[in-house]
């Protein structure tokens, strides 16, 4: 559990029971009941100037991914993007940075039909906290606490793409300008994974979004769940930029592969199903229509074949191997 | 207008029309249709340091008023408080600043039936972001454009107690550190209007919560209802502190009126009744009942009265006088 949900189960959970709330504290959304089954998936994600992005960063760029790691959010439930409001904290109200990134957020709201409802403007140290709103069937919202034993694990696109470009910017390693600026660009024009998430959910009970890394947030399905995993580093999908001669000339497969694991703000989905079923041969037609890349990366075992030990146990080419911390935002 | 909605309603708006979407931006709340006529209304602020409040401010204080001020935006549609989620942005997770602010936030929510559904933390420059939501129905929810030329002006509680404390800080008046604590202390454990607007909303079709000063308040309702007012400075209810012999002393009658115009954060609500009906009869009572205290401060005229001048007229001791620069936020 990384030190954000600690801190946030710690003190503000078990708050979150009134009626008509069908899912409260710990998952990708909370669920209010709308009528019937119909439900309004509840998300907010806040960006902060220093922390989630560096200063001078494109505003065009801010806007949308301002947007898309809520709708990865919503996407991680299977919830149709529906509103949002929109909480602007600014050093001042220059138009040289409003309106690139009012740009940057239509351009994604208008493709993914979101409404923009409300909001509020204050003068501050920049950040952006968006409340996004989706719908969502109750009995198909997919739950953090949806995985079984024998399931197999799959994970959307490719990973690491985000973990390079910090990595580069902690001067761990160098990156050509062009693949520097293909880096930066991928982090934060986010692709949307919701269109392929709301079908999924038809026959999927168990997502994820990837935020914190594939180790880190696997480990909130394994904990609600009740389950264990087994994961395959050297079967994660490698993010175009992490395969291209340029950095595999530079970086060992195993470091590739580690990135891919750790880097973090993927916001790709995580999702579980039945080995050899047929929601996963409807899965693979899915993927297939909606041209979404789909890996699969492990199994989900029971919590006591691990034996006291880590219920996350990964291998890299058939060896297990220890787990490094998992990516953390706070 | 305020530079805050001049910059939310140039870039932002424009956007909010959606299926089930009765109210979007421009209101206290925005309103999603759950069934029938009944409403989600959902409202969002934000507190910043340095800008909403000082550093250094008990942290027990910051909780509770992070939720008031967006309960304030509740009772301003007449709707019943229901949940909400938190963003938190802080420099470390001390448990210092963690547990007393937890406990002034949960202190109000418990009070007001708050569920606390969802939330997200992240580091960086202190800062609190709420979404609150609330349910009313939709032919109930009290409108900034639902006033009538005609209609009463009536406020709510007493006005001032933030514009004295702020002006104290600024150095343009001393307070005694008696006076100082008392202000500070009301400036942040907000009383909450909700059981009484709810009721209101019965008969009242047009209110909005003072957070800019009530001259800037008024001003939203006057536009967007089309209509013109006439404000009483001398019959503003002045705040205990600003009633009180030693703030009497030191300044003037109009000095005092003054500050209960412009000061802002008052978290009061404004709202408009026709004059002498049954409804003002009703709303009489219902004060009485929730101990609430009310001032009628003016009255709603038609906008062509003010003959292409500031539809706003304000008057003092019977006397037009010139209207001063609306409290900003932003």
């Amino acid at each position: 559990m990384s030190g954000e949900f600690a801190l946030i189960a710690d003190l503000f959970s078990g708050h979150d029971h009134a009626p008509g709330i069908a899912l409260g504290v710990g998952d990708d959304c909370a669920l209010i009941r709308l009528h019937g089954r119909k439900c309004l998936a509840v998300t907010t994600d806040t960006m902060v100037e220093g922390r989630h992005f560096f200063p001078g960063t494109d505003p065009y760029y801010l806007g949308w991914r301002a947007l898309a790691v809520n709708l990865s959010d919503l996407a991680a439930m299977g919830a149709r993007p529906y509103c949002c409001t929109m909480s602007l904290t600014l050093p001042d109200g220059s138009r040289e940075f409003l309106d690139p990134f009012a740009q940057g957020f239509f351009d994604l709201a208008c493709q993914e039909g979101v409404a923009l409802i409300g909001g509020n403007m204050s003068r501050g140290p920049l950040s952006i906290t968006i409340e996004a709103f989706g719908k969502v069937r109750e009995d198909r919202a997919m739950r953090r606490s949806g995985a079984h034993p024998g399931d197999n694990i799959y994970v959307t696109g490719g990973l690491g793409t985000c973990g390079l470009y910090v990595k580069a910017g902690q001067g761990e390693i160098e990156l050509s300008p062009e693949l520097s600026e293909r880096c930066y660009k991928h982090s934060f024009i986010l692709e949307s994974r919701t269109a392929f998430a709301r079908k999924l959910s038809r026959w999927c009970s168990c997502a994820v979004d990837i935020s914190d890394g594939i180790v880190g947030d696997l480990r909130h399905i394994l904990k609600q769940s009740k389950v264990g995993a087994q994961l395959h580093l050297d079967q994660l999908p490698l993010a175009a930029v992490l395969d291209c001669s340029e950095s595999a000339e530079k970086l060992t497969f195993r470091q590739r592969c580690e990135i891919a694991a750790y880097g973090g703000c993927d916001y790709e989905l995580l999702f579980t199903l039945p080995a050899h079923s047929r929601e996963e041969e409807h899965m693979c037609t899915l993927a297939w229509k909606h041209k979404v890349p789909v890996s699969r990366v492990g199994t989900i075992v029971r919590a006591e074949d691990s034996a006291g030990a880590d219920p996350l146990q990964l291998y890299f080419e058939g060896r297990p191997v220890p787990c490094e911390q998992a990516f953390e935002h706070f």
